[in-house]
């Protein structure tokens, strides 16, 4: 039997193991570890991303007969459904395991996780510690299972006076080196990157992720050019460096339901001011993550179109989560509100 | 004799003294304690406003025949000008002291301060210890006898997409009430407050400084509407809370002129867009303070008209002097570079 220390101890352990997963997945990170009768750690596992094996499963095959009248400590509570490996639950009952401790609930507010499950099939099952630390490994997947759609996260580049392109147009580069490499950065934690037409033909971006001398990294997120108009066959998001859809519609819901059965998780929408407008309209921004520069231009358009307000009282109001300098801009993280107004 | 130790001693003590002066004068705050030959104060004076008696006379008035052969030990290099008070180096020349240190030393370019005269007279003058100290306490004071025009701080509010007003026109209020309190505490920095015709017409502000609950203080800034459209005689701008000039010209310079000649030495400009980007323009801004609420309004006109800057690479650059929440807003602090364009 091992007690409340061991098992913290064996959840930190477990949650070690998750962060070797991609952070980038249609799946969460998972990390798990199996302890025989004697407490002895016989198993360990991680999830490595969509279609390979479960953690649990992992750490089982590990364990092998020892996992008999064992426990499983995992960071996210089991599965209970036939994907493409199988359900955790069953391979936990068929391993004999007698005692699952898990940290994150599943967060399918509709289809329950697997600890239902295991308690029928007779193990002793509980929520364990570190509940919150698991949760923020997967935050995208959470929110996307919850929600059932993709989180967005907005970000835009403005003067100190609200101006994210000067008055002939010209937006590069509205902030220093530094926080385009943390754009670079932020890119890559998600699993598309959006834009609308007018920005593509205005601005012909790659939106790749790039290192800082410029080259991509291996693994690139989803292009995706939202809107009706045709764009140049040598536009340069159209390139060979990554994947690119060419999502034909106005309708933010629409291309969030195609990004979610996609395995996207997490969208990072970099406008302009048109598709800004649509999401943000349609309360589908999840949170803002605005550069601000410390220049003043005194023309130019803004960084979101029309959202139907007229008047100051109907603001859409927002929580400052994060101020920092970056290089010598601003960056300002905040989540727009549920009741959405004040 | 007094040594370094002691001087500097000496020097904190008048600087408090200093600080007893009022923040917003014509005149700088100063501070001035007289020792006699072995080394026992005797004297002490700070400098109450303009039309008062200077620092240094106070201080030799309470030191009397004592002040012979003695240190005077004073925050700002002794005037030189027969002003309304007469020059305070005749005075210390007249009362016998042997030794003069000063902090911060007289930052008119073109006259120079007293210390050459007292030299010639046979004094011991040094600039002593704490001038950075000194300095700050008389920032605009100092930028303005430098530069010979006020210092103007150009305070604006926008939402996080860069408005200053919604579509209809309303602006108040962009910020929360911590962020207003923050104004009025500013605003008592300055010897005037500045509007454009157009703010006042459209705001119908007071202009005042006033307390969290509402009353005005017993000091207001000069207000300044400037612009030739005229006001309606029931303006609240016009009522007799405070003196108001209406500046009817759009030549900030000339404004300026007038201010300085009428003891102004900091200028608190409000806008609205017009008015600021007529004083940023003629690189008559010294410092923005920038109050950005966490809300966004998708339209509404901007914290500053054309400037004239077509492209981005002509932008205005800025230097970020800090960043602070106040209660849900963000106040930014920065500063115009001087060579204006990057």
């Amino acid at each position: 039997m091992i007690d409340a220390a061991a098992v913290e101890v064996l959840m930190r352990h477990a949650l070690d193991l998750a962060r070797l997963g991609p952070v980038v997945d249609p799946n969460p990170r998972v990390g798990a570890v199996v302890v025989d009768v004697d407490g002895r750690v016989v198993g360990r596992g991680h999830h490595r991303g969509a279609g390979t094996p479960h953690a649990e499963v992992v750490a089982l095959a590990e364990a092998g007969a020892a996992a008999r009248g064992g426990t499983a400590v995992v960071t996210l509570e089991p599965c209970d459904h036939t994907g493409r490996t199988g359900p955790c639950s069953a391979a936990l009952s068929g391993a004999g395991v007698a005692r699952v401790v898990y940290a994150q609930a599943d967060p399918n507010p509709t289809a329950a996780g697997g600890a239902a499950t295991l308690r029928e099939a007779g193990m002793r099952v509980e929520q364990g510690p570190l509940g919150e630390e698991a949760a923020a490994l997967n935050q995208a997947w959470s929110f996307a299972v919850a929600a059932g759609r993709p989180r967005v996260v907005w970000k835009f580049a403005a003067t100190l006076d609200g101006r994210s392109a000067a008055a002939d147009g010209s937006s590069r580069w509205i902030t220093g080196p530094d926080a385009r490499a943390d754009v670079h950065r932020l890119r890559g934690e998600a699993g598309a990157v959006l834009v609308g037409t007018g920005t593509a033909l205005a601005d012909d971006p790659r939106l790749t992720v790039r290192h800082p001398d410029g080259t991509p990294l291996s693994r690139q997120p989803l292009r995706v050019v939202m809107g009706r108009r045709d764009l140049p066959a040598r536009s340069r998001v159209l390139d060979d460096t990554a994947e690119t859809w060419r999502a034909r519609t106005h309708e933010p819901a629409a291309v969030l339901q195609e990004l979610l059965d996609r395995g996207v998780r997490q969208v990072w929408l970099e406008g302009g001011p048109t598709v800004a407008a649509a999401f943000l309209t349609e309360r589908l921004v999840d949170e803002v993550v605005a550069y601000l520069a410390p220049t003043l231009l005194g023309a130019g358009s803004a960084a979101v179109a029309d959202l139907g307000i007229p008047t100051l009282g109907q603001a859409l109001q927002l929580r400052l989560d994060e101020v920092t300098t970056i290089g010598r801009d601003l960056r300002v993280r905040a989540t727009p509100l549920t009741d959405g107004r004040s």
